[in-house]
């Protein structure tokens, strides 16, 4: 039971079109897929840096966290997603040690993953996500 | 030339004694070593996970980056850093695309890096740090 790598970094944008067109001035390398995750009011796009994904994320409605979060704070770093191995035993022992857990079971989000968000008072102010692939 | 993975992820937090205990909670893991950057005002401790970092920063002093980021912004996020495989290239190439660069020249870091920050209006509010081991 362990958490094994930075999976990917959420970052919150305004816009996916121009955004896309700055990270891959900044990277130097085009992102390679883009997703819409209708459920969570998002348009996201990928790109791959090592074993590390950067997740842009465009919000699709008002409602959507991703708006409020923009409104609130600016665009900037959203969440940081750690691969763990087992999903269900690790938000079992982080609710034992006292992490809030922002759902009870495990999501379907981006990615074809199961995810678990942990609320970010619990965390220094960083919204924390746990993913593991999903296993068909 | 290109930007080769996420090396590590500074989080911005109070007490580095509090926050490794925190770390230690939600990574089942130790830090494996602590470091202090006088110049920059900070003491550090380092995560590791896969081939990425975490870097948690704690201010030494009121005239500290963190200091400031942490009396604005509260703790969190602080930057991302990026390792390249030639930080005079891309230095040179990000100016050239339009971003800023904090410092004309790359400087020393912790971790035995030469490191160069991005401001954070020309890359969607996310603090970005370019980094590459030196060379001796």
């Amino acid at each position: 039971m362990a958490f094994l790598r930075v999976e990917h970094i959420g970052i919150a944008i305004k816009s996916l079109e121009k955004s896309n067109d700055l990270f891959k001035k900044l990277f130097g390398k085009e992102h390679y897929k883009v997703e819409k995750v209708e459920r969570e009011g998002v348009s996201t796009s990928f790109f791959q840096l090592g074993e590390t994904k950067i997740e842009l994320l465009e919000a699709t409605t008002e409602e959507s966290a991703i708006s409020k979060f923009i409104d609130k704070k600016g665009e900037g770093v959203h969440h940081i997603a750690y691969e763990v191995d087992d999903i269900y035993a690790e938000m079992k022992r982080l609710e034992n040690e006292g992490f809030i857990l922002l759902s009870q079971e495990p999501k379907t989000g981006a990615d074809n993953k199961l995810i678990c968000f942990l609320h970010p008072k619990s965390t220094n102010g960083v919204l924390v996500e746990l993913c593991q692939e999903r296993k068909e």
